[in-house]
Parts: C-alpha cells; structure tokens; sequence
C-alpha cells in the first residue's frame, strides 16, 4: 500500500471527522509512528489471542456537542458506540470501561444524568460496566465533559470478518436510515433553522448483528457501523482496503425526509452524515436474501434494505448509480461540515 | 459497608485528585449509579473471565500539565500509568488502546513527540498497541491534548491479589523512594523557586512485579502504584478495604531531598505526593526479606524497603510512627495541591 505522509503543520477539526483528513492523519502518522498495522488502526476493534481465547479489544473518545439531544446523550453514544465497534467486528460485547474527563464546576446533576445514561444503556446492551477513572480540569480547559469507552468483546467463531474476505458479486446491507444522528445534533445545536421531528438513532446494533451471523454464518464477510463520515466514508475505506468497487443504487438508500431535506438546505451528501444505530454488511450474493430476511426480523432492523454490490473495477472506488442511468463518485467526507457529532 | 452520599453540588479540582474527595465521588455516586462493585470501582483492573482465559482490563485518562516535564510526558504517563495498573494487579500487560483528545490547533509536531513518547514506552514494557481513536475539539475546548489508554493483560495464575488477603502481620513493601514524580510536575509549572536536579519516576513496575511474583508467589496478598493521592491514599484505601491498621515507620520511608524541601516549603506531606513508577506491596511476613531481595535485585528497585506492617487495630487506620516514639495518623489527601498531575 502506498505510504502517505501527513504534512499537516498542526491539527484542525476535519482530522477528527472520519473523513480523508482522518484516515490520512492515521496513516501517515499515528498508525506509522504506533506501530500498528493500517487495518487495525482504521477497524473497529483488534483481536486479541490471550489464554485460549479470541478477544475483541476497542476503545473511542466522546466530544458530542450538546451533551444531551433528541433520542439520546453523550452517555448513550458513549456506551452504544463501543458496543457497536465490538458487534461489527465479529464479536459479543462483554465489558466495557468508562473513564470521565470532567471540567471543573460541572453540576452534579448533570454528571449524575450521563451516568445513568450510561448505566441504562450498558443494561440495554447486555453488557458489565467493570471499572473506569475520572479526572477533572480547569474550568476552560475542557467543554462540560468528554467520555471515554474501552470495551472487550469475544469473538463469535462462526464469522472472521475482514476486507480481504470481500468478493466480486457480495452484495451489500444496510440497516436502516441513514443521517438522522449527524442531522439530529446539528438540529439540537440550532445552527439550522428547520422543525424536524428526528432522533438520533443511538442504540446496540448487536441484536441484528448477531440475528444475521446466526442466519448465514460465514456468508458474513465484513460489518462496520457508519459513525464519522457516514456510509460514504465506511464505503470508502472498504473499497480501498479491500481494492475493489462498491456499487450502489442511489434510490435504495432509505432517507427520512428531515434528513435529506436538512442535507438539500446545507448542501450536505446524506451519505456523509454520521449515524449511530446503523450498520453495514457485505453479504455472500446467495445469501443475501436470507440475511436480509435476518435483519429485517429484528426490532429496528424493519427497514433494511440491500443496497449494492462489489465489482471488480474501477477499484478503490465508490459508485452510486441513479434509476435514470446516471453514474457518480462518491468520495469520503471531506473537511468538517459537523464537528463533535460523536 | 456504609453506603456514603455524593452531596457536593458541582465537580471541583479535588474530586480528580485521588484522595478523599475522589473516593467521595466514585463510593458515592459513580459505582452505585454505574453498578460495578466498589472494590472493581476503586481497584487498578478489573477481571474477567472470557473463553477459558482470565484476563485484566483498566482504562485511565492523562491531563498532565505540561505536556512534557523532566524525565517523561504525557505519553509516557499514558502507557506506563496504564502498564502499572495492570501490573499491580497481578497481570502481565499485553495490549493497549490508545485514544487521543486533541484540540484545534495543536502543533502536529507536539502530537508526534508524544506519539514518538508513546511507541517508545510501550516497546519498553513490552505491549503492543492495537488500536485507538482520535477526536478533535475546538480551540478552547481542551488543553493542547488528553490520551486516555486502555490496557488487557493476563492474570498470572501464582497470585490472587486482593484486600480480603490482606491478615494482620504481613509486611508493606515500597519500592523506592516516593514523591518524585508530583514534586517534579509542580517544579515544571514554575509554581515554587526551587532549584532541584529531580526527575519524574514514570517507567514501568512489571519487572519488579514480575521479580515479586516469581520469588514468593501467592506471598503477595496485594498491590497498588501510588499515584494520585501518594502513598498515604494507597494505604488508606487498602485499611479501609480490608479492614485493617497499617503501622509504617516513618523513617523507614525514602524520600529524596528535593521532595523533603518541596514539602516543607508548601505544606504537604510527602505521602500525598504522586508516584509514576513506585508500588506497594503487602507480602506475607516469612517471606518479607526474600520479597525484599527480589525487588532490589531489578534496576530501579535497589532503593526497596518494608516500610511497616498490617496490625488488627485501630481498623480502617493508617499509623506514622517515629523512632522516638511518636504516633501520628495519617490521613488520605484531602483537598488538591497538585492538580492535573497525571
């Protein structure tokens, strides 16, 4: 793979929004200097063999701007989107650990609110909160309160997902509706004038993860849950690491209608937008209609829908073909239109 | 054990300083809320057992202001703070995740210091980095960087360290001298005129551990890295958890010269103090001397001492006592001299 350097000469929020700036900050810097491998850096969770066991291993940081909004909180996404890092890579949600970066004079209250949040959603999630660690700042020296998840997951043996296990012919799932996360916050921040009634889809997609590995097994070849840069970005990365097309049909993408229309006023690509309740699945093609049927069964999963499928050319590419013939690129986010949406 | 109440209306400096209001914040609002025992809450790791595997797991935030400081930084703190906690507990590091708070503008020169810093210290203690996540915040909204790390080790199988091991007779075992690292962090703020040739002590315990272990196995009942709230936390956590007095003589106890000053010309104690690459151990009586041999016996652990000893009573209690007779209580850290010290 070619390196790339990062020549940045200091860090600006796009380097933090999922997008090209993001991947190239990894690549050409964290992943090299850390030692660690591309595709572990950018994946959502490492395996680990330890004792006889396959564990999954992950962690993520949360900034969200505002704390709380419709459909959720930062203790939510906190919990959800490392339960969703470990369903995506294969394998069930066992622990998590949650430290807290608190600024001084935060209110009690409000800490208190987040934490049940968190313990709400780790119970929803199946999974044990076991340990953690809190610091405090200056007031100024951080905005109310960031959290940060680790969390350790086993690895479910029916399935080993990876790019390099994707073919010409898989087709491609998504869950449900995609935006309403990233649209939803930008709502909440009222940097938009537009009444809409939109969540966030902040939730465990493990429920549908594990119904579609118990449907077709090792026709599972890769999942990932598109947070930061949307289904755009998670496409992306997947085109080029597994250097192949993904093709997909403009129209079957479902859209709510607050989130196109919020995207059209913004000149945003709804497939940009970050979501926090949905995942993506490339599937064997002949056992595509079965997963779907899997997916579909579960609450939540009513609208999923296959959306396209992986070709051999152009590689590295991400197509969306339209009803009337056209064809476009579709790239990875670029730059920041919604920063601290996670 | 009695059930404390969190009353305090907002977050101040001191609930992240390790001392009693820390143990305020976690016993009375943060374990009940997020439903981890007290003892997981407090303790260095958490255990799990995973597919025939019984694996270590923490997570800890670093805010250390400055960055950079006389003999480490920010990411040496990070991977060493995190390898130690694992270490104490009686585990053998292997993995870590690391997540980056960066706010915009910082200089990616001073991001890849500490990702240099980072590598560096996880190659020494012998862990591998497998993952992470990095965030951005606006300018304002953090202090140039916070790195939480996670960290899974191994359980080794010849030790059970916990409280409940802890009987009346055994032996406290320091592993040098204690303080350097918070007088070293105050001194690099440039809050006292104080000319002192002192480094921070951050570096990895597991050697010393490990030479522990393999000496007098299961003859280690317990132990914790001192960090914040110094030595004087550790073992007041440790008579509470267990239920126990421990007796140490204050003159047994090493302090360098520079601390000692630093101290007097502010006020503190020196047991408050942070440590980064000290640990306490309570071994078992018969086997204290050979404990001792073993830890000296590793670089940087020439300067080990028993320090004192576990009596019965007065329960919940740690005592100073001096070669002329004097007792003395010593108390958690109450309150914050040195904040954001890791």
């Amino acid at each position: 793979m070619t390196q790339i350097r990062f020549r940045d000469p200091q860090i600006d929020m796009a380097h933090g929004a999922g997008g090209k700036a993001s991947r190239r900050l990894i690549e050409g810097l964290i992943a090299p200097v850390l030692g660690g491998s591309l595709l572990e850096a950018l994946g959502d969770a490492a395996f680990i063999e330890a004792g006889g066991a396959r564990l999954a291993f992950t962690a993520d940081s949360f900034v969200v701007k505002p704390l709380r909004f419709p459909g959720g909180s930062i203790g939510d996404l906190a919990v959800n989107g490392t339960v969703n890092d470990l369903a995506v890579s294969g394998a069930k949600p066992v622990a998590l650990l949650v430290t807290l970066i608190l600024e001084a004079g935060l209110s009690t209250e409000v800490l208190e609110t987040e934490l049940r949040a968190i313990a709400a959603a780790a119970a929803n999630a199946g999974v044990s909160i076991v340990g953690g660690d809190t610091k405090v700042v200056e007031h100024g020296a951080a905005d109310r309160m960031y959290i940060t998840t680790a969390g350790m997951g086993l690895a479910d043996s029916r399935v080993r997902c990876s790019a390099a296990a994707v073919r010409p012919g898989d087709r491609i799932l998504l869950s449900g509706p995609i935006g309403d996360h990233g649209i939803t916050i930008l709502l909440a921040r009222g940097e938009i004038e537009l009444e809409a009634d939109l969540c966030s889809d902040t939730r465990s997609v493990y429920p549908m993860v594990e119904a579609l590995i118990s449907s077709i097994g090792d026709g599972v070849k890769w999942m990932r849950d598109p947070t930061r840069g949307g289904v755009a970005s998670a496409l992306n990365e997947l085109a080029a690491d597994a250097r192949v097309c993904i093709a997909v049909s403009e129209e079957t993408i479902p859209v709510r209608d607050e989130v196109r229309g919020a995207c059209e006023l913004l000149g945003l690509e709804p497939m940009h937008i970050a979501n926090e309740g949905q995942f993506l699945a490339v599937v064997a093609r002949d056992r595509a209609d079965q997963a779907l049927d899997a997916v579909r069964s579960m609450p939540g999963g009513e609208g999923a829908v296959l959306i396209g499928e992986v070709r051999e050319t152009p590689a590295r590419t991400v197509l969306s073909l339209s009803a009337y013939g056209g064809t476009r690129v579709v790239d990875m986010l670029v730059g920041d239109p919604l920063p601290r949406i996670c």
